[in-house]
Protein backbone atom coordinates (compact mmCIF):
# COMPACT_ATOMS: atom_id res chain seq x y z
CA UNK A 1 0.00 0.00 0.00
CA UNK A 2 1.17 3.65 -0.32
CA UNK A 3 0.31 6.97 1.78
CA UNK A 4 -1.18 9.73 0.57
CA UNK A 5 -0.81 14.05 1.33
CA UNK A 6 -2.63 16.43 -0.06
CA UNK A 7 -3.38 20.10 0.61
CA UNK A 8 -6.11 22.51 -0.13
CA UNK A 9 -5.07 26.08 1.04
CA UNK A 10 -6.85 29.82 0.38
CA UNK A 11 -3.57 31.08 0.55
CA UNK A 12 -0.23 29.96 -0.96
CA UNK A 13 1.14 27.78 2.04
CA UNK A 14 4.43 25.67 2.31
CA UNK A 15 3.94 22.21 2.96
CA UNK A 16 7.17 21.49 4.59
CA UNK A 17 5.86 20.58 8.02
CA UNK A 18 3.36 17.89 6.59
CA UNK A 19 5.79 16.66 3.87
CA UNK A 20 8.32 15.97 6.67
CA UNK A 21 6.44 13.91 8.16
CA UNK A 22 5.60 11.76 5.47
CA UNK A 23 8.43 11.23 3.94
CA UNK A 24 9.44 9.64 7.35
CA UNK A 25 7.20 6.76 6.80
CA UNK A 26 9.24 6.40 3.30
CA UNK A 27 11.49 3.82 5.12
CA UNK A 28 12.08 4.90 8.66
CA UNK A 29 8.92 4.97 10.22
CA UNK A 30 7.09 3.42 7.74
CA UNK A 31 7.49 0.55 4.95
CA UNK A 32 6.62 3.18 1.90
CA UNK A 33 10.53 3.20 0.70
CA UNK A 34 9.57 2.22 -3.84
CA UNK A 35 9.76 5.78 -4.58
CA UNK A 36 7.55 9.17 -4.01
CA UNK A 37 6.35 12.16 -5.66
CA UNK A 38 4.84 15.39 -5.31
CA UNK A 39 2.98 18.39 -7.10
CA UNK A 40 2.43 21.60 -6.24
CA UNK A 41 0.33 23.97 -8.21
CA UNK A 42 1.83 27.52 -8.54
CA UNK A 43 -1.56 29.20 -10.67
CA UNK A 44 -1.68 27.41 -13.99
CA UNK A 45 1.52 25.73 -13.22
CA UNK A 46 2.74 22.53 -11.75
CA UNK A 47 6.07 21.86 -9.97
CA UNK A 48 6.84 18.25 -9.44
CA UNK A 49 9.48 15.99 -8.21
CA UNK A 50 9.54 11.69 -8.25
CA UNK A 51 11.86 9.64 -7.02
CA UNK A 52 12.37 6.25 -6.88
CA UNK A 53 14.82 6.00 -3.87
CA UNK A 54 13.46 5.93 -0.43
CA UNK A 55 11.96 9.44 0.54
CA UNK A 56 13.19 9.09 3.95
CA UNK A 57 16.47 9.02 2.56
CA UNK A 58 16.28 11.15 -0.61
CA UNK A 59 18.05 14.00 -0.94
CA UNK A 60 15.63 15.44 -3.33
CA UNK A 61 12.95 14.70 -0.72
CA UNK A 62 15.46 16.29 1.60
CA UNK A 63 15.62 19.62 -0.46
CA UNK A 64 12.42 20.32 -0.38
CA UNK A 65 11.37 19.75 3.46
CA UNK A 66 14.02 22.77 4.03
CA UNK A 67 13.25 24.70 0.76
CA UNK A 68 9.50 26.34 1.14
CA UNK A 69 7.27 26.05 -2.14
CA UNK A 70 4.28 27.93 -1.79
CA UNK A 71 0.75 26.73 -3.06
CA UNK A 72 -3.10 26.72 -2.74
CA UNK A 73 -3.12 23.15 -4.08
CA UNK A 74 -0.44 19.73 -3.24
CA UNK A 75 -0.43 16.15 -3.72
CA UNK A 76 1.66 14.30 -2.67
CA UNK A 77 2.66 10.11 -2.74
CA UNK A 78 4.78 7.19 -1.40
CA UNK A 79 4.69 4.54 -2.52
CA UNK A 80 5.17 0.32 -1.19
CA UNK A 81 4.64 -1.39 -4.93
CA UNK A 82 2.29 -3.60 -5.20
CA UNK A 83 1.55 -3.83 -8.83
CA UNK A 84 4.12 -2.44 -10.84
CA UNK A 85 8.24 -2.11 -11.04
CA UNK A 86 10.05 -0.01 -9.11
CA UNK A 87 10.77 2.89 -11.15
CA UNK A 88 10.42 6.22 -11.88
CA UNK A 89 7.47 5.63 -14.94
CA UNK A 90 5.27 4.02 -11.89
CA UNK A 91 6.19 6.89 -8.83
CA UNK A 92 2.75 8.97 -8.47
CA UNK A 93 1.27 11.65 -8.87
CA UNK A 94 0.60 11.23 -12.68
CA UNK A 95 -0.10 13.98 -14.80
CA UNK A 96 -1.97 14.26 -17.91
CA UNK A 97 -3.51 17.79 -19.57
CA UNK A 98 -6.78 18.45 -20.23
CA UNK A 99 -8.88 21.86 -21.67
CA UNK A 100 -5.75 23.73 -20.97
CA UNK A 101 -5.11 22.55 -17.02
CA UNK A 102 -2.70 19.91 -15.92
CA UNK A 103 -4.50 17.10 -13.71
CA UNK A 104 -2.49 15.40 -10.93
CA UNK A 105 -3.66 12.09 -9.33
CA UNK A 106 -1.92 9.92 -6.73
CA UNK A 107 -3.80 6.73 -5.37
CA UNK A 108 -3.51 4.40 -2.61
CA UNK A 109 -4.59 1.07 -2.86
CA UNK A 110 -4.66 -1.72 -5.69
CA UNK A 111 -6.72 -2.86 -8.37
CA UNK A 112 -4.73 -5.29 -9.75
CA UNK A 113 -6.78 -6.86 -13.05
CA UNK A 114 -7.91 -3.29 -13.74
CA UNK A 115 -8.26 -2.99 -17.54
CA UNK A 116 -9.47 0.15 -19.02
CA UNK A 117 -10.93 1.00 -21.92
CA UNK A 118 -8.57 2.16 -25.03
CA UNK A 119 -8.73 6.06 -24.62
CA UNK A 120 -6.36 8.89 -25.75
CA UNK A 121 -4.81 9.32 -22.42
CA UNK A 122 -2.90 6.28 -21.97
CA UNK A 123 -0.72 4.63 -19.22
CA UNK A 124 3.69 5.26 -19.76
CA UNK A 125 4.22 2.42 -16.94
CA UNK A 126 2.60 -0.66 -15.66
CA UNK A 127 0.63 0.45 -12.39
CA UNK A 128 -3.05 -0.02 -12.01
CA UNK A 129 -2.97 3.38 -10.43
CA UNK A 130 -1.80 5.20 -13.76
CA UNK A 131 -4.57 2.75 -15.80
CA UNK A 132 -7.15 4.39 -13.60
CA UNK A 133 -6.27 7.76 -13.77
CA UNK A 134 -6.23 7.16 -17.52
CA UNK A 135 -9.68 6.11 -17.46
CA UNK A 136 -10.35 8.33 -15.26
CA UNK A 137 -9.37 11.18 -17.99
CA UNK A 138 -10.68 9.09 -20.67
CA UNK A 139 -14.31 9.55 -19.57
CA UNK A 140 -14.76 13.54 -18.10
CA UNK A 141 -13.49 14.28 -21.37
CA UNK A 142 -16.10 12.36 -23.26
CA UNK A 143 -18.68 12.79 -20.64
CA UNK A 144 -18.57 16.76 -19.20
CA UNK A 145 -18.17 19.53 -21.17
CA UNK A 146 -15.32 21.62 -21.17
CA UNK A 147 -17.17 24.13 -18.44
CA UNK A 148 -18.18 21.68 -15.79
CA UNK A 149 -18.39 22.93 -12.41
CA UNK A 150 -16.23 21.60 -9.74
CA UNK A 151 -19.70 19.63 -8.14
CA UNK A 152 -20.82 18.34 -11.63
CA UNK A 153 -16.90 17.03 -11.98
CA UNK A 154 -17.52 15.40 -8.27
CA UNK A 155 -20.66 14.01 -9.39
CA UNK A 156 -19.15 11.97 -12.01
CA UNK A 157 -16.03 11.24 -9.67
CA UNK A 158 -17.58 9.57 -7.59
CA UNK A 159 -19.28 7.03 -9.77
CA UNK A 160 -16.09 6.05 -11.22
CA UNK A 161 -14.58 5.85 -7.90
CA UNK A 162 -17.26 3.89 -6.54
CA UNK A 163 -16.76 1.64 -9.51
CA UNK A 164 -13.04 1.14 -8.64
CA UNK A 165 -13.93 0.88 -5.06
CA UNK A 166 -16.06 -1.92 -5.79
CA UNK A 167 -12.96 -3.98 -7.85
CA UNK A 168 -10.48 -3.30 -5.07
CA UNK A 169 -8.85 -0.78 -2.71
CA UNK A 170 -9.24 2.97 -4.00
CA UNK A 171 -8.70 5.83 -1.61
CA UNK A 172 -7.52 8.70 -3.73
CA UNK A 173 -6.59 12.21 -4.74
CA UNK A 174 -6.89 14.36 -7.96
CA UNK A 175 -6.80 18.00 -8.46
CA UNK A 176 -6.73 20.21 -11.71
CA UNK A 177 -5.43 23.19 -9.42
CA UNK A 178 -8.55 24.75 -9.06
CA UNK A 179 -10.14 22.35 -6.48
CA UNK A 180 -9.07 18.72 -4.64
CA UNK A 181 -11.20 16.07 -5.05
CA UNK A 182 -10.66 12.99 -2.24
CA UNK A 183 -12.02 9.52 -2.30
CA UNK A 184 -11.58 6.84 0.52
CA UNK A 185 -12.91 3.73 0.00
CA UNK A 186 -10.59 2.02 3.27
CA UNK A 187 -8.57 5.16 4.90
CA UNK A 188 -8.29 9.24 4.65
CA UNK A 189 -8.03 11.63 6.94
CA UNK A 190 -8.46 15.19 7.09
CA UNK A 191 -7.55 18.43 9.24
CA UNK A 192 -8.91 22.27 8.59
CA UNK A 193 -6.55 24.90 10.70
CA UNK A 194 -7.96 28.25 10.69
CA UNK A 195 -7.21 30.90 13.35
CA UNK A 196 -6.94 30.84 16.40
CA UNK A 197 -3.47 28.55 15.10
CA UNK A 198 -2.18 26.75 17.90
CA UNK A 199 1.17 24.56 17.66
CA UNK A 200 1.42 21.46 16.54
CA UNK A 201 3.56 18.08 16.85
CA UNK A 202 4.65 15.15 14.27
CA UNK A 203 4.09 11.58 14.99
CA UNK A 204 6.56 10.76 12.60
CA UNK A 205 9.33 12.63 13.60
CA UNK A 206 10.76 15.00 16.42
CA UNK A 207 9.15 18.05 14.59
CA UNK A 208 6.79 20.86 16.35
CA UNK A 209 5.79 23.65 14.81
CA UNK A 210 3.82 26.91 15.72
CA UNK A 211 1.03 27.51 13.19
CA UNK A 212 0.61 31.27 14.65
CA UNK A 213 3.98 32.34 13.63
CA UNK A 214 3.70 30.99 9.96
CA UNK A 215 0.19 32.34 9.57
CA UNK A 216 -2.50 35.04 9.40
CA UNK A 217 -5.87 35.09 10.69
CA UNK A 218 -7.58 34.76 7.98
CA UNK A 219 -5.51 31.56 6.36
CA UNK A 220 -7.42 28.64 5.97
CA UNK A 221 -5.31 25.36 5.46
CA UNK A 222 -6.90 21.70 4.79
CA UNK A 223 -4.71 18.38 5.04
CA UNK A 224 -5.49 15.20 3.95
CA UNK A 225 -3.79 12.47 4.41
CA UNK A 226 -3.82 8.60 4.83
CA UNK A 227 -3.21 8.45 8.57
CA UNK A 228 -3.00 12.05 11.02
CA UNK A 229 0.38 13.19 10.33
CA UNK A 230 0.25 14.73 13.82
CA UNK A 231 -0.43 13.61 17.68
CA UNK A 232 -1.62 16.42 19.25
CA UNK A 233 -4.27 17.44 16.86
CA UNK A 234 -7.86 16.59 16.35
CA UNK A 235 -8.77 14.65 12.36
CA UNK A 236 -11.90 13.67 11.24
CA UNK A 237 -11.49 10.36 9.71
CA UNK A 238 -13.01 9.30 6.34
CA UNK A 239 -15.92 6.69 6.79
CA UNK A 240 -15.18 3.94 3.63
CA UNK A 241 -17.18 5.72 0.71
CA UNK A 242 -16.75 9.18 2.56
CA UNK A 243 -15.97 11.76 -0.43
CA UNK A 244 -14.79 15.43 -0.08
CA UNK A 245 -14.23 18.29 -2.77
CA UNK A 246 -11.69 20.99 -1.26
CA UNK A 247 -11.53 24.23 -2.66
CA UNK A 248 -9.79 26.94 -1.21
CA UNK A 249 -9.09 25.21 1.88
CA UNK A 250 -13.31 24.22 1.92
CA UNK A 251 -15.24 21.80 1.46
CA UNK A 252 -17.21 23.00 -1.23
CA UNK A 253 -18.94 19.19 -1.54
CA UNK A 254 -19.19 15.91 0.35
CA UNK A 255 -21.10 12.93 0.67
CA UNK A 256 -21.08 9.34 1.25
CA UNK A 257 -21.08 6.61 -1.66
CA UNK A 258 -22.05 3.10 -1.22
CA UNK A 259 -19.11 0.98 -1.28
CA UNK B 1 15.41 34.71 -26.25
CA UNK B 2 16.29 31.43 -24.45
CA UNK B 3 18.86 29.15 -24.44
CA UNK B 4 18.69 25.55 -25.21
CA UNK B 5 20.43 22.30 -24.00
CA UNK B 6 20.32 18.78 -24.93
CA UNK B 7 21.97 15.42 -24.19
CA UNK B 8 21.92 11.83 -26.27
CA UNK B 9 23.58 9.40 -24.81
CA UNK B 10 24.54 5.19 -25.04
CA UNK B 11 24.35 5.27 -21.23
CA UNK B 12 22.92 6.74 -18.28
CA UNK B 13 25.06 9.87 -18.11
CA UNK B 14 25.07 12.62 -15.82
CA UNK B 15 24.28 16.32 -17.05
CA UNK B 16 25.69 18.08 -14.11
CA UNK B 17 28.91 19.81 -15.95
CA UNK B 18 27.03 20.95 -19.03
CA UNK B 19 23.78 22.13 -16.79
CA UNK B 20 26.30 23.86 -14.83
CA UNK B 21 27.82 25.82 -17.28
CA UNK B 22 24.09 26.56 -19.03
CA UNK B 23 22.58 27.96 -15.28
CA UNK B 24 25.17 30.24 -15.21
CA UNK B 25 23.60 32.48 -18.43
CA UNK B 26 20.75 32.20 -16.53
CA UNK B 27 21.49 35.61 -14.16
CA UNK B 28 25.00 35.60 -14.13
CA UNK B 29 26.72 35.23 -17.44
CA UNK B 30 23.82 35.60 -19.34
CA UNK B 31 20.59 37.56 -19.24
CA UNK B 32 18.18 33.97 -19.41
CA UNK B 33 16.97 35.15 -15.99
CA UNK B 34 12.91 34.15 -16.29
CA UNK B 35 12.98 30.91 -15.21
CA UNK B 36 14.22 27.47 -15.76
CA UNK B 37 13.58 23.88 -16.47
CA UNK B 38 14.97 20.61 -17.00
CA UNK B 39 13.37 17.00 -18.10
CA UNK B 40 15.96 14.07 -16.90
CA UNK B 41 14.50 10.72 -19.06
CA UNK B 42 15.16 7.48 -16.71
CA UNK B 43 13.80 4.46 -19.30
CA UNK B 44 9.74 5.41 -20.22
CA UNK B 45 9.54 7.86 -17.08
CA UNK B 46 10.87 11.80 -16.95
CA UNK B 47 11.72 13.31 -13.81
CA UNK B 48 11.31 17.45 -14.42
CA UNK B 49 12.20 20.46 -12.26
CA UNK B 50 10.77 23.29 -13.34
CA UNK B 51 11.85 26.98 -11.70
CA UNK B 52 10.14 30.42 -12.50
CA UNK B 53 13.26 32.50 -10.81
CA UNK B 54 16.79 32.68 -12.44
CA UNK B 55 18.63 29.96 -12.65
CA UNK B 56 22.24 31.03 -11.62
CA UNK B 57 20.73 31.77 -8.35
CA UNK B 58 17.89 28.90 -7.91
CA UNK B 59 18.38 26.63 -5.20
CA UNK B 60 16.67 23.96 -6.89
CA UNK B 61 19.14 24.06 -9.98
CA UNK B 62 21.90 23.89 -7.16
CA UNK B 63 20.81 21.05 -5.90
CA UNK B 64 20.87 19.69 -9.47
CA UNK B 65 24.11 20.40 -10.21
CA UNK B 66 25.92 18.47 -6.87
CA UNK B 67 23.11 15.60 -7.76
CA UNK B 68 24.61 13.61 -10.14
CA UNK B 69 20.48 12.44 -12.45
CA UNK B 70 21.66 10.02 -14.64
CA UNK B 71 20.11 9.91 -18.15
CA UNK B 72 20.46 8.42 -21.43
CA UNK B 73 18.14 11.94 -22.68
CA UNK B 74 17.76 15.11 -21.48
CA UNK B 75 16.28 18.14 -21.99
CA UNK B 76 17.28 21.51 -20.25
CA UNK B 77 15.76 25.54 -21.39
CA UNK B 78 16.94 28.66 -19.56
CA UNK B 79 14.48 31.38 -20.50
CA UNK B 80 14.24 35.27 -21.15
CA UNK B 81 10.63 36.19 -21.57
CA UNK B 82 9.39 37.21 -24.67
CA UNK B 83 5.86 36.40 -25.05
CA UNK B 84 3.99 35.29 -22.42
CA UNK B 85 4.50 36.21 -18.24
CA UNK B 86 7.22 35.09 -16.17
CA UNK B 87 5.62 32.07 -14.29
CA UNK B 88 5.49 28.22 -14.00
CA UNK B 89 3.11 27.59 -16.26
CA UNK B 90 5.27 29.13 -18.91
CA UNK B 91 8.19 27.15 -18.03
CA UNK B 92 9.92 24.83 -20.83
CA UNK B 93 10.18 22.12 -20.85
CA UNK B 94 6.77 21.21 -21.91
CA UNK B 95 5.19 17.55 -21.38
CA UNK B 96 2.65 16.05 -22.56
CA UNK B 97 1.63 12.22 -23.23
CA UNK B 98 1.41 10.43 -26.76
CA UNK B 99 1.29 6.47 -27.11
CA UNK B 100 2.19 5.81 -23.59
CA UNK B 101 5.39 7.74 -23.72
CA UNK B 102 5.87 11.18 -22.44
CA UNK B 103 7.18 13.60 -24.83
CA UNK B 104 9.38 16.85 -24.05
CA UNK B 105 9.98 19.64 -26.08
CA UNK B 106 11.78 23.03 -25.35
CA UNK B 107 12.24 26.01 -27.69
CA UNK B 108 14.17 28.98 -28.30
CA UNK B 109 12.94 31.59 -30.75
CA UNK B 110 9.54 33.01 -30.97
CA UNK B 111 6.49 33.15 -33.15
CA UNK B 112 4.42 35.79 -31.70
CA UNK B 113 1.44 35.82 -33.44
CA UNK B 114 1.08 31.84 -33.40
CA UNK B 115 -2.30 30.51 -33.04
CA UNK B 116 -2.35 26.72 -33.88
CA UNK B 117 -5.47 24.64 -34.85
CA UNK B 118 -7.95 23.24 -32.14
CA UNK B 119 -6.87 19.96 -31.33
CA UNK B 120 -6.36 17.20 -28.43
CA UNK B 121 -3.52 18.79 -27.05
CA UNK B 122 -4.23 22.58 -25.47
CA UNK B 123 -1.74 25.09 -23.89
CA UNK B 124 -2.16 25.79 -20.34
CA UNK B 125 -0.03 29.12 -19.79
CA UNK B 126 0.14 31.60 -22.65
CA UNK B 127 3.48 31.18 -24.58
CA UNK B 128 3.90 31.23 -28.03
CA UNK B 129 6.42 28.28 -27.40
CA UNK B 130 3.65 25.58 -26.18
CA UNK B 131 1.17 26.54 -28.46
CA UNK B 132 3.89 25.49 -30.77
CA UNK B 133 4.06 22.30 -28.78
CA UNK B 134 0.73 21.39 -28.93
CA UNK B 135 0.58 22.47 -32.74
CA UNK B 136 3.23 19.46 -33.03
CA UNK B 137 2.04 16.91 -30.88
CA UNK B 138 -1.72 17.33 -32.70
CA UNK B 139 -0.46 16.77 -35.97
CA UNK B 140 1.90 14.15 -34.98
CA UNK B 141 -1.55 12.19 -33.12
CA UNK B 142 -3.73 12.71 -36.23
CA UNK B 143 -0.80 12.03 -39.02
CA UNK B 144 1.31 8.89 -37.51
CA UNK B 145 0.85 5.72 -36.74
CA UNK B 146 2.01 4.95 -33.33
CA UNK B 147 4.45 2.46 -34.36
CA UNK B 148 6.03 5.51 -37.04
CA UNK B 149 9.95 4.96 -37.02
CA UNK B 150 12.43 7.50 -35.52
CA UNK B 151 12.98 8.62 -39.63
CA UNK B 152 9.35 9.08 -40.16
CA UNK B 153 8.58 11.09 -37.48
CA UNK B 154 11.57 12.98 -38.26
CA UNK B 155 10.39 13.78 -41.85
CA UNK B 156 7.10 15.22 -40.29
CA UNK B 157 9.17 17.18 -37.75
CA UNK B 158 11.50 18.84 -40.60
CA UNK B 159 8.57 19.94 -42.28
CA UNK B 160 6.98 21.06 -39.35
CA UNK B 161 10.02 22.96 -37.99
CA UNK B 162 10.72 24.30 -41.87
CA UNK B 163 6.91 26.03 -41.55
CA UNK B 164 7.80 27.53 -37.91
CA UNK B 165 10.89 28.50 -38.69
CA UNK B 166 9.30 30.59 -41.96
CA UNK B 167 7.18 32.55 -39.79
CA UNK B 168 9.56 33.26 -36.94
CA UNK B 169 12.71 31.86 -35.16
CA UNK B 170 12.25 28.44 -34.23
CA UNK B 171 15.25 26.47 -32.66
CA UNK B 172 14.11 23.37 -30.63
CA UNK B 173 14.71 20.11 -29.21
CA UNK B 174 11.89 17.27 -28.77
CA UNK B 175 12.09 14.15 -27.18
CA UNK B 176 10.35 11.11 -26.32
CA UNK B 177 13.01 9.08 -24.90
CA UNK B 178 14.04 7.55 -27.16
CA UNK B 179 15.69 9.91 -29.69
CA UNK B 180 16.18 13.53 -29.63
CA UNK B 181 15.19 15.38 -32.46
CA UNK B 182 16.91 18.81 -32.80
CA UNK B 183 16.72 21.72 -35.49
CA UNK B 184 18.18 25.07 -36.12
CA UNK B 185 16.70 27.86 -37.52
CA UNK B 186 19.03 30.12 -36.37
CA UNK B 187 22.00 28.95 -33.83
CA UNK B 188 22.72 25.44 -32.34
CA UNK B 189 25.85 23.81 -31.76
CA UNK B 190 26.56 19.98 -30.51
CA UNK B 191 29.45 18.05 -29.86
CA UNK B 192 30.20 14.17 -29.26
CA UNK B 193 32.56 12.90 -26.99
CA UNK B 194 33.96 9.36 -26.63
CA UNK B 195 37.20 7.43 -26.38
CA UNK B 196 40.07 8.64 -26.41
CA UNK B 197 37.99 11.52 -23.47
CA UNK B 198 39.69 14.35 -22.84
CA UNK B 199 39.73 17.13 -19.89
CA UNK B 200 37.03 19.92 -20.72
CA UNK B 201 36.55 23.76 -19.84
CA UNK B 202 33.31 25.39 -19.11
CA UNK B 203 33.12 29.02 -20.92
CA UNK B 204 30.40 30.29 -18.43
CA UNK B 205 32.29 29.08 -14.87
CA UNK B 206 35.66 28.29 -13.57
CA UNK B 207 34.97 24.32 -14.13
CA UNK B 208 37.06 21.51 -15.90
CA UNK B 209 36.16 18.45 -15.65
CA UNK B 210 38.40 15.21 -16.64
CA UNK B 211 35.71 13.35 -18.66
CA UNK B 212 38.22 9.91 -18.71
CA UNK B 213 37.91 9.30 -15.22
CA UNK B 214 34.03 10.04 -15.71
CA UNK B 215 33.56 7.40 -18.39
CA UNK B 216 34.37 4.12 -19.95
CA UNK B 217 35.67 3.22 -23.28
CA UNK B 218 32.50 2.62 -24.88
CA UNK B 219 30.53 5.90 -23.70
CA UNK B 220 28.84 8.31 -26.53
CA UNK B 221 28.03 11.27 -25.10
CA UNK B 222 26.62 14.03 -27.22
CA UNK B 223 25.44 17.46 -26.00
CA UNK B 224 23.31 20.25 -28.00
CA UNK B 225 23.17 23.79 -26.87
CA UNK B 226 22.39 26.75 -28.10
CA UNK B 227 25.96 28.01 -28.16
CA UNK B 228 29.07 25.79 -26.91
CA UNK B 229 29.26 25.48 -23.25
CA UNK B 230 33.35 24.89 -23.53
CA UNK B 231 36.11 26.69 -24.44
CA UNK B 232 38.67 23.88 -25.08
CA UNK B 233 36.91 21.45 -27.34
CA UNK B 234 35.74 21.85 -31.13
CA UNK B 235 31.38 21.98 -31.17
CA UNK B 236 30.06 21.45 -34.54
CA UNK B 237 28.15 24.70 -35.37
CA UNK B 238 24.44 23.83 -37.00
CA UNK B 239 23.81 26.13 -40.06
CA UNK B 240 20.07 27.50 -40.59
CA UNK B 241 17.58 24.92 -41.41
CA UNK B 242 20.26 21.87 -40.47
CA UNK B 243 18.37 19.19 -38.36
CA UNK B 244 20.02 16.24 -36.65
CA UNK B 245 17.75 13.23 -35.17
CA UNK B 246 20.25 11.88 -32.27
CA UNK B 247 19.93 8.20 -30.29
CA UNK B 248 22.01 6.94 -28.22
CA UNK B 249 24.66 9.75 -28.44
CA UNK B 250 25.10 8.96 -32.48
CA UNK B 251 23.25 11.13 -35.20
CA UNK B 252 20.99 8.66 -36.62
CA UNK B 253 19.97 10.57 -39.43
CA UNK B 254 20.08 14.43 -40.79
CA UNK B 255 19.76 17.05 -43.09
CA UNK B 256 19.51 20.45 -43.98
CA UNK B 257 16.24 22.40 -44.35
CA UNK B 258 15.33 25.44 -47.01
CA UNK B 259 14.05 28.42 -44.41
Amino acid sequence: MCELLGMSANTPTDLCFSFTGLTQRGGKTGPHKDGWGVSFYEGKGVRSFHDATPSATSEIASMIQGHPIKSKTAICHIRQANVGDINLANTHPFIRELWGRYWVFAHNGQLESFSPKNGIYEPVGDTDSERIFCDVMNYIRAHLPRNATPKQLAEILVKLAQGYAKQGVFNCLLSNGDWLFTFCSTKLASITRRAPFGPARLTDADVTIDFESETTPNDVVSIVATEPLTSDEEWHLYKPGEWKLWQLGEVIAHGQATI
